[in-house]
């Protein structure tokens, strides 16, 4: 079993650099508090007895050896940015309780036929940079680095040039590793693990995401002289869109969901009509069949919609990725480890997209969650138990010993 | 009549300081390029002349000298600060046109009774820092001076040390002054004197105002694993409010307008459900009670609306004025000075909010309107030709001369 107390105290440490406003953080990807994050993970590694590797993505590596060196490593790991209103569990305990479970396989003593690798991948969140999981999504071959390097974020910043600017651009090409399977700890991030009173969810599939950028264009003017008659508001087709997507999400529930989560309203003035809004729309489900019919359906009625008052609407797709079923023998593995250890355990579909969906299309890989207090997530109350998370990553040391061969 | 080549040469020459990015200009107030706005200004009343004088809110004050040192002055002005996406002519004809005038007077040598002042207005537009016209209020004495220094722009920058940054605190005491009349010259920003194609419009009433201050509460959570049942999404309370604003306003048209001008969404991630929303809805009408329906209307609908869908949603007024009626001497010197002159001419009422509102309540004030192209203003793309400009400023010369006594 591993150290529920090391591995708390080190998920606490790691919460006091990028702190939040309201008891959360805010450690976005390639921000200077980004870097302190990654150096302390690397000073914890290197004190573990492991060897990071970097790669041109910024993805961290470190491994601790195996016996057979032909054998290829078992990895762990998620991601230590957060939202700037995140929590302190999100894809942190993935990473952390990766390190913990080295540590408690060195206190222990167990060696491995295969290397054990933990990551910390770049920029999951998506949030400064979309889309999100973009650097697994690099390392998997779904984007080049190229395109990578030139995704912007709100103030034109260029990520290529933020991962420089912070220090860790490694020297190792992205995706030359190779994979014997893959782990992912994360907290569940919805209502149902806590709810059904279980420890562990068993992963056995994703939801896919589409992410719609929505440009609406209204004609800027002034809000006292222009009369009723002459105003195209682009507000207003922000304001039919937002009730779309909601309808939309809700006739497939329960297996969609749907929102807009950020708007960007210009010139943002108190006297001038809307001119223009940016606004991104995301749209999910575990079934594909769904996720077409929802964006079948947005790309027929919201520009009719918008055009109704006047408006023009055009989308792009800025975020995508299919619903994933993770590889049978790594869920198996995780099965057996929550059953083998006694946790109540229930198999469970991720609400969110998370690095191994993209990692599982290039090599084995499976998820283990843990509850989170009201399914809160994103939100820097966001909470869970020491104990939730003792016992996500005994399972995860134990479904990685059983896969790394002791 | 006045020279105007050289009144547009001056229009031009001040939009050259903080150019927009789309023809027209972006010099907000209490910024590095208001500062040097202000001091061109400076450097031509003073060519022509004139001496200048600032008070504690910042605003301008050149004046030419009158034949008896008893008399009191007549004012022209208007403000020389601009929306974030602003035309050339909104605020800055007024200003330009009061200058203009007295250079014409100095030309041919007129003299007055009465002191003749041309004034610039602090932070008329009301963007940066809200509510408009807030340096002419205070002078009016609808606001205190220490209230407005503590207004904050969306940085949390406070106006007093915005305005002591910019070097522009004058040692007047604001409202000191006293005046025999006002007069301002703007350009229409509505479509209906070019729609009948008048030369001039007199202004006798203007309408008044209410910006309501909106913040809407949801819950923060994660856009994909959040069930849709457990969402308290804010940005559909803004949706709600949005079609809301409009449906009001168009029940009274054409005696009322109303939108939303500015959104801010929090946290605004694209994979979190808005936790919050802070907007502002502009209502407008020439007759009270159809501002004060207005508002009962929507505090009554809107948190309603909002708690159907489990958002809560609270509202404060941070702008108010109530419709002005300009001095019926004031707005028959217009018409006198339009008719002598031979330019076509219409009574209208001012859909916009402007300085002379304020001063018209402590002192005989009216305003004198020109055309603008296609209505449009608050909107870089606002137009108005030389020779509409030339005309508005000859009227306003002519009212201003009848008024101080040659
Ligand atoms: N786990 C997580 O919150 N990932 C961010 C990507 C997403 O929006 O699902
Ligand atoms: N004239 C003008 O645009 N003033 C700004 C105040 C208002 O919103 O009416």
């Amino acid at each position: 079993r591993i150290d529920a107390d090391r591995l708390w105290d080190s998920l606490m440490e790691m919460a006091k650099i990028g702190p939040g406003i309201a008891g959360g953080n805010n450690r976005q990807t390639l921000t200077d508090e980004d870097a302190e994050g990654r150096a302390l993970f690397q000073t914890w590694c290197e004190a573990a007895g492991m060897t990071m590797g970097v790669d041109t993505m910024g993805n961290m590596f470190a491994t601790r050896p195996g016996e057979d060196p032909d054998a290829l490593p078992v990895y762990m790991g998620s991601h230590l940015d957060t939202q700037p209103t995140g929590g302190k569990y999100d894809g942190v305990l993935g990473v952390l309780g990766g390190l913990e479970a080295v540590r408690t396989m060195n206190d222990l003593n167990v060696k491995t036929k295969h290397p054990i690798v933990v990551a910390n991948w770049t920029n999951e969140e998506g949030t400064r940079f979309a889309p999100a999981m973009l650097a697994s999504g690099v390392f998997a071959g779904k984007h080049t680095q190229d395109w990578a390097y030139d995704r912007e974020d709100a103030e034109g910043k260029k990520f290529g040039d933020e991962l420089k600017r912070i220090g860790w651009v490694g020297d190792e090409e992205v995706g030359a590793r190779k994979m014997h399977a893959m782990f992912e700890l994360h907290i569940e991030q919805g209502p149902i693990l806590e709810a059904e009173g279980k420890d562990i969810g068993v992963v056995t599939h994703g939801q896919g995401l589409n992410w719609l950028e929505v440009t609406i264009i209204g004609k800027e003017s002034h809000t006292g002289s222009t009369p009723m008659p002459m105003r195209i508001n682009a507000g207003r087709g922000l304001a039919l869109i937002t009730e779309l997507v909601h309808e939309i999400a809700m006739k497939h529930q329960p297996n969609a969901v749907g929102a807009i989560g950020h708007v960007d309203v210009y010139p943002n003035s108190r006297n001038i009509i809307p001119g223009k809004v940016v606004c991104t729309v995301d749209f999910r489900s575990h079934l594909q069949e769904v996720i077409d019919a929802m964006i079948a359906e947005f790309d027929e009625r919201a520009p009719k919609l918008c055009a109704d008052i006047g408006v023009e609407m055009s989308w792009e797709m800025v975020g995508t990725f299919d619903p994933p079923a993770f590889d049978e023998g790594c869920v198996k593995a995780v099965r057996d480890a929550a059953q083998e250890l006694g946790y109540s355990h229930m198999d469970i579909v991720s609400g969110a997209g998370h690095d191994a969906c993209w990692i599982n299309e290039i090599y084995p890989t499976a998820m283990i969650m843990c509850p989170c207090v009201d399914g809160l997530s994103h939100n820097e109350a966001e909470d869970i138990s020491k104990e939730w998370a003792a016992a996500g990553t005994d399972v995860l040391m134990h479904a990685v010993l059983e896969t790394a061969e002791i």
